[in-house]
């Protein structure tokens, strides 16, 4: 799960275990609660995140982005100019769909990167992307029907979607993206309403799908007319290599999701769903009874930065600390940790995924590190049912290079001393 | 339906009258909808506002603060010093329950003006009221519950509903408030989970509920065990009287939602829920799932301008302008309509209900207003079912008085050309 630095102070529910109950009301007051609150779990991670306030511990565990990295003087400028100049607009109620000069930079942004032809009708901007997972599963699934999902996933989907009650099918991620026969037997098995996928960098793998494996998934989704949701908030950051063009090239009714917290800042929330016209619509009348509408304030500030002339260097400074970052995390895990552990070399993104040896379980691992003051998310936490127990996700992005090497080390130390 | 030059050309649905199918994909690519879909309908008067871009018409219908009362440049400064002093807890992700001093401040207000105690942890921010109505559904509405609504009712709060597919049971709202035998009926007749009410100038009636009624509702409530949910959004904005307890105080499981909207300014989309912990623990569970947190950077800003020393004086200025629209737009409308018309008077808020002489329908004297360049909400778009057919909500707070008087003469021409 993204975010979320505090965390209630109860670790009773976890993501991969079964879901503690939640105590009844002590006072006379026991209202019933809808059944779908027995569907959706907290995330694991916001509780682990807890053990991370201590400021002594190394985190790779959370997906922050680094703060010291936000065009914080840029955006002051911008905002105070925003309410200067346009302040009635900017403070006012707003259209459902989003501050149409948004709209239209993220087309323009498509068509720059992949030759990619958007229609401003074709985007709405969201409460960040969560809120567009949440559309979508508004939009799309009723209790019972099937979605698809990577194993490992993105838990901000899973917890999303929950709470429209779908059955879950996971497909195998390979190193190359999903794997094409597991999925195309899942397709066969049942219809399946929605494919949930994460192409470029994934949360929490580190993994991108090939091109070949895009084609493939892409065209096996639309033959089962199953729903493809493309889901890609880390594309921007690649550090290596050359970017690969969305599924959507090879199903036009593909569904992809945007973000602009890794690119710019998460605190706004603002994110976008660029889908077929027919879905937006529907979409609209499912974020008007969220929302009425995103923030007006923070999408015109985002578009005056994004238009300015500094995204160019801002980009290239972010992909060079985090390239650097992810260089030392793969050279120090290679170095420091023993025999039989190994982790793979991420071309962009915020994560890897490393594996422990064998005999040492990620969860036992993750309070051993704990004492040694670093930590991470055992890889259970990314799977429904079992999968992952000799796995960690480490977040890079958020940790500088020295602190890298040496929570390293930490993790090492904690892993030889259960080997 | 509405006709006329000035009629939006897609006008296909309407709150208070069947759906009209969305039409299907015209490509290859027919995605099954959730079955929600067809429980949910846009909002009519967001069909409506259409008619009310043109510069020249009088526009009685909208629900908008004024924006030249926004504090602007006020804001303007804060922002740019959130960011200059914050800028890396202001742009990075947060807690979903919301900025503590927020929460704290919401907390302060209450015992303020009601000498209410609540605790921080009883609040949640949400990304405006409208959120708030949404995750409590998600909370406790499964399929077929009975929800009570007001009668006439807020249209946001029935769209929000809708999504999770309950059945709804109107309560006739009477010049002090819900009708209590008629309540107490309809709890008597079957389980109803939730009751949703708007006690101060109420939307779209500008109703406010008399002390006593407050106290039957809140006790009524209770000893059914339905949920109370109580909408705040104009409490602040009272221009005569005095400030009325919530129902809360005689109901200690009641939950109250409240808005930054009519206080400071819409565009931020930030609100509130207070509810018990037990309630608020399971609205964190699903805003964690809808869209992680509420913009911070909102957050921080709206608690620097409201813990600072001009707050007082905004809320003076918002209610002599007010006020003084609201007292300009019932004398006009006494003077000016024919005989058998009639309107209230309300002590604050932002709408007033007019109700029209017999014979003449509020939607066929939409169209001729429409031609005489003035626009009002209709009394039916605030009705499941029957009723309001000779009612008019009017807006008064997004028109100064010049054009109140000019609007309410071109009103009462209309309907003497329909007499």
């Amino acid at each position: 799960m993204l975010g979320g630095q505090n965390s209630p102070s109860n670790l009773t529910m976890n993501a991969s275990e079964p879901d503690a109950p939640l105590p009844t009301a002590t006072d006379d007051w026991t209202p019933r609660f809808a059944s779908r609150m027995s569907a959706v779990k907290t995330s694991f991670i916001r509780e682990i995140l807890k053990v991370t306030e201590n400021p002594e511990v190394i985190s790779f565990a959370g997906g922050l982005p680094s703060p010291e990295l936000f065009p914080t003087e840029a955006l002051a400028e911008i905002a105070a100019d925003v309410l200067r100049m346009s302040g009635r607009e900017a403070l006012q109620y707003s259209t459902t769909e989003g501050y149409r000069p948004l709209r239209e930079w993220v087309c323009r942004r498509y068509a720059e990167r992949f030759g990619l032809a958007v229609d401003p009708d074709e985007i709405l901007i969201t409460t960040g992307s969560q809120q567009g997972l949440d559309l979508l599963a508004k939009v799309f699934i009723d209790p019972g029907d099937t979605v698809a999902i990577e194993r490992p996933g993105y838990l901000g989907a899973i917890q999303a979607f929950s709470v429209y009650q779908p059955v879950f099918a996971g497909v195998t991620l390979t190193e190359t993206g999903l794997d094409v026969p597991a999925l195309q037997a899942t397709l066969a098995a049942r219809p399946v309403k929605l494919l949930y996928t994460v192409p470029n960098f994934q949360n929490p793998s580190g993994r991108t799908y090939a091109a070949e494996v895009r084609r493939a998934v892409a065209e096996t989704v639309r033959a089962a007319g199953t729903v493809l949701v493309e889901d890609d908030p880390y594309g921007e950051l690649r550090y290596r290599g050359a970017d690969l063009p969305p599924l959507r090239m090879h199903n036009p009714g593909g569904i992809m999701l945007g973000s602009f917290s890794k690119l710019v800042a998460p605190g706004l929330r603002l994110g976008w769903v660029c889908a077929p016209r027919e879905v937006i619509r529907r979409l609209v009348v499912m974020k008007q009874a969220a929302d009425l509408h995103t923030d007006i304030f923070a999408q015109r500030i985002m578009h005056r930065y994004l238009s300015g002339n500094v995204l160019g260097a801002h980009l290239a400074r972010l992909r060079a600390v985090y390239g650097r970052r992810v260089a030392t995390m793969v050279a120090a895990l290679r170095r420091e940790m023993p025999a039989g552990a190994g982790c793979n070399d991420p071309e962009g993104g915020m994560f890897l995924w490393a594996t422990l040896p064998a005999g040492v379980e990620a969860r036992v691992l993750f309070e051993r590190a704990a004492e040694r003051k670093v930590a991470f998310v055992p890889g259970t936490a990314f799977y429904v049912g079992e999968g992952g127990e000799r796995a960690m996700r480490l977040n890079f992005t958020n940790t500088d290079e020295a602190r890298i090497e040496e929570g390293v080390r930490r993790l090492a130390e904690a892993v030889r001393a259960l080997g």
